[in-house]
């Protein structure tokens, strides 16, 4: 038996993609939504982000069996405390924050009585909001299930069906490894691009509207990534400190050796590492993980 | 009177997508190519990168009222060197290289005797090579000319009015300045791309695999870019090692006060700062320098 009632709390991005999703892969499946900010609730409304819009988040869980926060990693743990009077006692509480250890334990607290199986669609534009949602978002994306110790079998099973239905790939791994994955492949990487677009809108030798105008030669890429929505990314931030932390260190180990490289005038060691990157991009691509396309297929030269 | 004959050395993006703009958009103009790689001419000639592909540089350039160099930055001095003994005299010689004060020292110390006006038009893919061009690349793009002083304002229009019939617009500042302002928009994304996705390769605790799976998130944005070519992004950090290493500098100190305010649990600052650099991101669509379709217009989704 797969889920019947699925209930959407916060209706941004990938609250709004969810409930899209659902009614496109699985028609039969009811889903309830709720924001706590009212133009939300409204504007979901006439997108149709879910079958029904609630206004209060016990109505929107009442009759779910399955329950996704889609919320800020940091309110979590609020937005579970807020469902639990209308929690059935069965249902399955789940998430789609970017960080996991942090969550599971907020979660946790919040809900001891309850199933919690964590989760994370490793999926995501720079948009967010209610307008930014779509129903292909989680296409030939990975989703990411940290249950814990002895979750139920059977429940973990139909979530993973869940998570499949709507196009994505499931894997499983503890929160703690997720959290050090995820430092690498996203949260490091946002990390630079906000600080790199922050150190270019300061400089004093070249004015902004320089930086502006000539960012087509590698600069505009990490604007779109540092365009990401600061809340969501303060919370990240707070709640995976030591995992990126620990990749950052890395990196700035790797910085300065590079550093290094360039005072000493050393091409052939740059030239080694330029060539091992390349191939990196090659698998990307080939996995479906990325458009193949030069520039990634963008329209703006046309 | 506008350049009659167009000579193009190096058949790679930049030659190429040269040598099919002037066909598209000047098509009284005549294009004359050559590559010192016999497989490239081959394929340049398949593609009609230019309506003629010499067999030697002389031969390339003989009757060429422009000539550009489209070879790599390190290598500027030498195809020049190449083409003095073919070249009229009143010939103008640019190129479209990344950096802008050592390839004017190159080029002058090569042909003394000639007209130099160096260029570098801010357009590009990660893709290279004789496949790799294509006729709209430059369309809505910033071309950089850097006249030395004293620069025959004559040829200079000349050159000014060839970009902008290819679709590019233009702007003149001195070499030491361009280099300082793409160090920024260019150099220090391509070096910090290369250096976190060396980074991610080469950890202990996170399999290359699970970085490869796991890119959406942001991570392969970074490795699209550093997919580019390595000669050509070696020859850059040499060539324009100064500035370089201080827009590196002003970023490694942004980076630690980023440190600290994780270490410090600091969200207010980082809230700030990632409130600012979005507005960075919406003045860049808003001058058509990016698409402002989310993911860049990506197709993998679907
Ligand atoms: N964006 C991505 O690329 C991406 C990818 C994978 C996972 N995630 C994760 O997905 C989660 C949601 O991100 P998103 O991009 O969808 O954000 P979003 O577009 O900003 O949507 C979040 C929505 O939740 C609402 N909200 C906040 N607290 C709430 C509460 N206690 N109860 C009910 N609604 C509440 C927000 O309203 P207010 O505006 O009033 O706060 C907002 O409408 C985050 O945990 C994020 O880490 C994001
Ligand atoms: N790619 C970008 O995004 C971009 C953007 C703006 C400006 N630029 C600048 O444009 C220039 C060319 O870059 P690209 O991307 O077009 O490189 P590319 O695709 O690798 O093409 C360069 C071509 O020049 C050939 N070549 C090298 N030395 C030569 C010589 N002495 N005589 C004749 N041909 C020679 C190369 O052959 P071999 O393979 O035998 O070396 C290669 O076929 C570089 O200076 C770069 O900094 C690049």
């Amino acid at each position: 038996m797969s889920f019947q009632h699925v209930a959407i709390i916060g209706l941004g991005l990938l609250g709004g993609s969810i409930g899209l999703a659902v009614q496109k892969h699985l028609p039969g499946v009811t889903t309830t939504g709720y924001d706590r900010d009212a133009d939300v609730r409204l504007r979901a409304r006439e997108r149709g982000l879910a079958s029904h819009i609630a206004d209060t988040p016990e109505q929107a869980v009442a009759d779910a069996d399955l329950v996704i926060l889609c919320v800020p990693v940091g309110t979590m743990g609020a937005a579970a405390a807020a469902i639990s009077g209308g929690l059935r006692p069965d249902a399955v509480v789940s998430d789609v924050g970017s960080s996991k250890a942090a969550i599971t334990k907020a979660l946790s607290e919040a809900l001891p009585d309850h199933t919690i199986i964590p989760a994370h669609p490793v999926a995501g534009t720079e948009n967010s909001g209610p307008d930014a949602g779509f129903a292909t978002l989680f296409h030939q994306r990975w989703c990411i299930i940290t249950p814990p110790t002895g979750a139920d079998t059977h429940k973990l099973d139909r979530l993973v069906d869940f998570w499949e239905s709507l196009g994505a790939m499931v894997e499983t791994m503890d929160p703690e490894h997720h959290d050090r994955v995820l430092a690498v492949t996203s949260h490091i990487p946002h990390l630079i691009a906000y600080t790199i677009v922050g150190t270019a809108s300061d400089l004093e030798e070249v004015t902004r509207s320089e930086v502006i105008k000539y960012s087509a030669g590698g600069f505009r890429d990490f604007t779109r990534i540092a365009a990401s929505d600061p809340t969501m990314w303060r919370d990240v931030f707070l709640n995976n400190r030591e995992a990126v932390l620990e990749m950052l260190d890395s990196f700035l180990t790797d910085l300065a050796h590079m550093r290094e490289s360039i005072i000493a005038s050393d091409g052939e060691s740059m030239f080694d590492l330029f060539t091992r990157t390349r191939a990196i991009r090659r698998s990307i691509v080939a996995l479906g993980q990325d458009d193949a396309r030069p520039d990634f297929g963008r329209g703006d030269h046309q």
